[in-house]
């Protein structure tokens, strides 16, 4: 790839709640540090990024839709929604876009029907359990994988 | 049934990415071209139809719900949703307008996931694995159903 | 295609007791009127049909065998074998002569082991629910399918 | 009921082979010297029986179909095809003639997928452990309950 | 079996509701007219009874134990504890003398749950279905069985 | 708590057609007369209140969140979203403000797959089965909390 | 209903331990002064009551069957008989008296096998998780079904 | 522990029969001479012990509650009611007295459903195959804790 | 065995259409050089055979029965009977005669459902996924067998 | 048994590090004082043992086997491979010298995976949840078992 | 394939125990006469081959992964590993090297557990039940796949 | 963490093979060129590395024991031994040395058994998809988390 590659950051449901919600679990970083951390990753790797969050099914996969020719990859932390929304699966399946899904928090160490992922499937992998440093480590990823 | 009668057709998650989006499964004919041929149809049965799609599980719901007294059936291809959302079961069933559930692939023929409706159970019936033709003989049936 | 086409109808068991069985399921048109019907509908779109039916297995096994180079689609109504007959899907997956599935009940609106088709997987599709309105629909489902 | 009751007693797959097949479970007593017994029932409760074996579900199929407006009742021991001939259950369910199900070792001590019957929910009852005294028993069952 | 066989009949928690309870499912025949109906039976086989009901697992196990050296069989409704008192059936096992299981309803024809007999594995057979013509029948069983 | 409490009630999907929809299993009463009975136990209740109604996931999440600082309970009906909807049950947890669930019906007393409840988990308690009477308790029983 | 309504109240095994036994889950309150404040609410609604204890299934289907035309109404914590004692459930449907469930604690919120009640499915509904609240709300409850 | 320890020992359901019933399972040895072996294995620690048997849930129930202030210890054998007895495991934990669980057969070498123990979860632990050896095995165990 | 060994090779549904059907699963020989190589091998090794095929599972049963006192052992394909016939199952058991089962395919290589054998449990063993070959290891194997 | 038992303790994986690792669930007792208390105890009994411990299945499976002719009984705690290694149960089987299984923690008291036991169906009987005396108690039992 | 096929024998944990553990099942030969028949045979058939054997699963992987350009099959009988190495189904499926697996006894018809095989769908085919004799077979399988 | 982070990089069976086995899956690197590039990526981060293999899961456990008070942290691949090795999980979990946890392929795209990790529950957390980019993103995520 020889110019900027454009990724498409999505948080889905209640990820806006992050530095707010359970402490415990997903630390103390805010939602909007977490996102000053990514665009600044973003710079220094020299790629273009949008971030968008919202906590309908409906509009992340219009979201979704909309980076058809838009962007080059998603990096997409589905949330709850990654373990029932085979919407969005399809929805990632069907714009053929190269995605990597995140999680905060080790979907295997916690309830047992977090550990299972209808949208990782159709990614190209899954990285969790490594709080905000994920997102780090997914938009190297992805670049990884854009560039080969 | 004296008037012609009203079809409110609804297509669900990810539809209007058809013809884009794997072909291998789905075909080549893109969205517009198939709701064309659903309205040649309608035109000659002699039908009012109106057509909608929704990537959101709300906004299908709300559709459904003003169906009451404006419609007399419901031709309803509600994708992935098809699998897990009892909400818009409860909507077909609360509005109780003869609905019947189109799918363009064989859900038999799948995964395993996709051959389990939540949706069917409240419909007159299912047809599947038709590609758009499914969508014209959904119509006819619904037609028959309502002239008896 | 140029010529007729050749459609076997094949009735699975019990079928024959229609109009005389459980006519709040299954409606009260006898299994003659259901047959004219059919008749009625393939002249009408040019089609040479034989119907059969028959309460054995094996019968429709030997049946299906014997369409290869005589019928150039099958219409199956597999009745309760539907649900286990795995020996009727290696049949129609073996003679290679496409198939479509019809049920006069919508199966997935009865009991739990009615909504698992082991046949559908290698029919084209399936239609389910309509009544006889269900052979209707699936004599032009056959014929569009053939004629692409 | 004035007249002799009508009773069809319905032999499934392997019964035939009664007294020569695996003793220790179904015990000594011959096919045939089982026939005698039930014959003998039935002389003395003055009905009139017809007795029927086969090891082909279709043949079962068409002479439970056979029964209609010729018999009052049906003692049937499905065999094998009690864990899973739906087929068998839709005839019986279909003909609409009250129906016993027999079975001459206890289905509940045995391997665990014996102890499943798709045909006994569309009889009256079930009778199972008693070996041929369980007919005896259920043709008694059964003219209790058509004298109703 | 020269002297007149001993038998024991238990029903469990609920029948002695008969008659006042769930009319549609076991019919209006009260507890006591089947025990007369049993005792008459009895008389007619030449059979000394004792007939015990209690809603208390642990007065059946009690009862059950009394039985060793007094009894030759019991006849055992054991209602709904049929579906889990594993105790039921140690004791049924431990005191080894025949039993027999009787249900007035058809437990293949009513909820899942009811499907399924932990008791019955552990006697010689199971009649379910019959209403109270289920007992004479049992009782019938167990004096054949115990007259070979 | 000295101040008057204030309650957000939450309504879920199909919740705005009772007194339309399924009035057998959901009584008459509609939804205004429903939310005024709730106006006006509040009142006496000398309780502040909002109410809330929507067929989206995603505004019933956004409307959670927005409760933040600004409510005391929630008192929470999600419809069929209880059976699947994490996402807001992890949007409760997250806001950590005390809610309790109500359903009109016993959903210990429908379908299997409605007695699964994925967001009671997180609320104080659930009551369900008492049709509208279910709120006035809900929010009874929300106040009791309160003022502990 | 113009005379004092009569409400029997039924406490399962362990709860005479309550304040002494797992304050954590339970709280402080002992078994005496929740059954004083049930009959506080009693008075101050005007309702007759009984209370009842036992560890004992048995007693309790006993005590059930006692209500037969001497109480309008039952209030119930089956403790943990609820997850287990079909029996129970046969006698609160047996007498046809209307019930209610109540839960000390949120069974949806402990272990897995804590979330189905057997006997939930013939009260008119259930209460779970409010404390000793949750006799005041079911007692209210009760109280409102009775005067409809 | 300065003075001499206090140990309740209780036997479950049909443990009474020991010595009579399925001696290939259980032993030749009697109830009586268990019961003497653990009184002298008593003796010789210097332990006062009870003995209670019953086939009675209820009353092992009241027996664990009266061990309140006046036993250190349990030495349990739920015998059946080990495998549904949640009210038994739950009578257990509210006394919060140490108990061990014993079984005379080994759990995991017989029918699948004895290998649960809903009972062992809440006690220190559990000895099983050991025959009478598992009382005097678990006397000690019982001893070896409380003098920790 | 002093005289020839006599054995009943039994192919089950749609092998007749070997070589004509999905070439790419099961080869491209076809069922009547597949039997005359059988044959050839039989020669060898001096056995008579009888080759027998069907699409009727009680034609096959009734085959099975047939080879009481004419056959040495049997040698069979049960083709998909093998995945639901209890029914042959019980017959192989029946006769008692040795019985090889053989697959031409591998049955743990292909879809879920066909790697459950209902009818391998009651034969010697069972050879799979070797093509035509199977039928000559498996033919030598049922010698080897009676050779012992 | 007239001359000095001989006994093989096997420890399974990780058991070397205890008294560093977990000490929350394992208590603080190292290894090495745990293999002093066990020599102690023989000692005391007269027993002579070896010591093993090995966090290799197959070194593990091959000391089992060397333990034919050489030594009377095995005292076991295979470690986690107690859940999955058929293989050690197949080595115990195989080798045919009596073994009892031992476990420092209460295994029903953990993650569900841990209550399931492959190994202690070919064991005289289990012992669980005593800590470091857990092998004190199993010498013992083993003992008493070689005694008889 | 001009020169003699070089063949790798792989018998898997608890087989060097052959002739001295479990008789009755495994029969009476010892694991040294069961590969001199194997040798004879390769000699027979002019097949180089080299007998291994280990309990350790990784030996088996390694011995698996050595045989990369100096084997052109392998015959094995992973014993109990059959049944959970995934690792070893990997390490064949890697080298793809053809491999045949064989059982001594009946899988199918020995404990539930054992009817599942993780390595053979891996292999070309699988053979079982036939003792000793099943390597023979196997022997001979894998010449005629190979000399294809 | 002031002096360089020491760091224990463990590759589990088969990984030895890799650029030789199934390169559809795993790509052409061999496993030379991979460590090659962790060395590497080491270097770059001022990070201490021992690299292991093995196919052996007894060794992996001893070399996780090792790792106490030598390695800050442990970057495993574990191979198929993540699906079932409890044993493993154990050692990680004993040991108390972060660890991540890092799959070639996307575990959640293959076969259903991959998509289980025993393993990853005890790591900080898992990467999965990336081929051998996932253990340069695994030797970042490590450092950043060591470096908090």
């Amino acid at each position: 790839m020889s110019s900027a590659a454009k990724i498409l950051v999505i948080h889905g449901p209640n990820l806006n709640l992050l530095g707010i919600r359970e402490k415990d679990i997903y630390g103390i970083e805010t939602f909007e540090s977490i996102n000053k951390r990514i665009k600044f990753e973003a710079e220094k790797l020299n790629v273009q990024i949008e971030i968008f969050q919202s906590n309908h099914e409906g509009e992340i996969i219009d979201k979704i839709h909309s980076a058809i020719d838009n962007f080059d990859g998603i990096l997409i932390n589905p949330g709850a929604l990654t373990h029932y929304s085979i919407a969005i699966r399809d929805a990632l399946k069907g714009v053929n876009i190269p995605a990597v899904e995140v999680h905060l928090s080790n979907i295997h160490a916690r309830e047992e029907f977090r550990s299972k992922s209808v949208t990782a499937a159709v990614c190209i992998g899954q990285i969790s359990g490594f709080g905000s440093d994920g997102y780090i480590l997914g938009l190297n990823a992805l670049l990884m994988y854009l560039n080969k």
